[in-house]
């Protein structure tokens, strides 16, 4: 399996249940991904410092999943070795009520990354057309009546849009955003959150609360698959992951990130002529100890 | 030299000039300190995952310098090795007109990290107090006539009196605070300006503004040097880093680093024993299926 099979640009009629959750990849694979995992940290540690140095294009990196589908470990797995000078990692949880009383892309628009820098969102504005639809809440941001009058469709139907539009905006001016989805099967999850009630170092990920989206899983998942299907463009595309196999799904991100990476072809910044004449003047001074 | 040897932290009178801006190290020992280095970078990442997990305090480094002192490079050197997630980097640039509009402290405040974060400030606060007096530019910020009336050294001794005041009540409220600086001679960093003009891959890094800074050197080190001395807390201590040697710069610098974390004593959370049993209680279920 490649990056390819995982990547969603709206081509494609995309059905959530035909992608896999796990990639089934044979465990005597794993060291032999490790590494490759590994080189593209390093690679992305070297394009990152150009991208840096230019300053001219932004990459957001958007992960959204199900709860232990590996978001956390996948930001410290595949970008602990990246400049963190260059990195900003945003947190997107329950909005606050200030953030309430603003539309809902006014938090995402706070967290986006200088050009130049690699903007990681923990979650994102995703939140308000996936658990917001599962859970039906789209009442949450404070707005006018006449706002909730029409259908859940055509009002996440309108969502959907104005995210296209926000992310073409976003394109338009020097970003490029993947999206990346961890999708992981429940089966998977029972063995996560077990594991985090068994091990005393892990107990304080686990929140009691996430049982609950547990029972409405088949919503989540109608609401992942329509979201995805909606907002998957060629300029902000989704990178559907088979979430099961952690250290498949690292490499897998990685891949993603060394894409979108080498497609700003960042370089660092050359200098005109004329600077090169004034520096080569200065050197003369700063040698002879006139400055 | 080891770190207390750099350490400032009011109860003795401080002379810059004492400050050696090379610890004179052997060359010979250079790959056993970079070992040590990557030693304790290890070790911040792993007391930052607790520091993360915990959430009760933050820490905040700031790092100033004369430029090509390496503050950049000692962001990248220390830190990349450690998760981004629980880093936040804020770079102090010539402050905005919106900036200057607000009261100095106001653009560090907005920068501040969440507690659970490690935030570096590339610049900080300190340049208001330093290059501000050195290039004698306190009116810079729009303020009343009355508050530029007094002498210099009333207008800056109130300005430092303000930051011990900001930085005790960051104290008392979570956050443990370090100030690095790095302390380079005049002849290394010709040395460095040299460079960057002679590999093209740094020419990006060099800028004809920066020499003008030579012409007062003096200037700066008085500032450095009155700043450094009334900021100087238990608290909130300064620590002098000799720079010329970049490698052993940042072995100090990690060493700094590492002694705050530990300060910090950071545990991962437990739970209480009913949230323990409430969590067992959901382990029966999630193994029998039920949930």
């Amino acid at each position: 399996m490649k990056l390819d099979d995982c990547r969603v640009d709206g081509s494609k009629r995309f059905v959530l249940a035909k992608c896999p959750t796990s990639a089934k990849m044979d465990k005597s694979l794993k060291k032999e991904y490790l590494k490759k995992m590994a080189a593209n940290t390093q690679l992305i540690a070297e394009l990152q410092e150009k991208l840096y140095a230019e300053k001219r294009e932004g990459v957001i990196i958007a992960i959204q999943a199900m709860d232990a589908g590996g978001k956390d470990s996948a930001i410290k797995h595949v970008l602990t070795g990246v400049n963190p000078q260059g990195i900003s990692v945003a947190n997107f949880k329950a909005p606050t009520k200030t953030e309430l009383a603003h539309d809902y892309l006014w938090r995402v628009v706070q967290s986006l990354p200088e050009r130049g820098m690699i903007g990681i969102f923990n979650r994102s504005h995703y939140e308000d057309v996936m658990v917001v639809r599962a859970k039906n809440m789209r009442g949450g941001y404070s707005m006018p009546d006449r706002f909730f009058k029409g259908s859940d469709k055509a009002f996440f139907d309108a969502r959907y849009r104005q995210i296209r539009d926000f992310e073409a905006y976003l394109y338009e001016n020097g970003y490029r955003m993947i999206k990346i989805f961890l999708n992981l099967s429940m089966e998977e999850q029972t063995k996560r959150m077990i594991s985090r009630i068994d091990e005393p170092k892990k107990n304080w990920k686990f929140s009691l609360g996430d049982l609950d989206n547990r029972a409405i899983w088949d919503e989540y998942a109608q609401a992942h698959e329509k979201a995805i299907a909606a907002t998957s463009t060629p300029e902000a595309p989704w990178y559907v992951i088979p979430a099961d196999q952690k250290w498949f799904a690292r490499w897998l991100i990685s891949e993603a990130i060394v894409k979108v990476l080498k497609d700003c072809k960042p370089k660092f910044p050359t200098v005109s002529e004329e600077d090169l004449a004034a520096m080569l003047e200065a050197r003369e001074k700063l040698v002879n100890g006139q400055i």
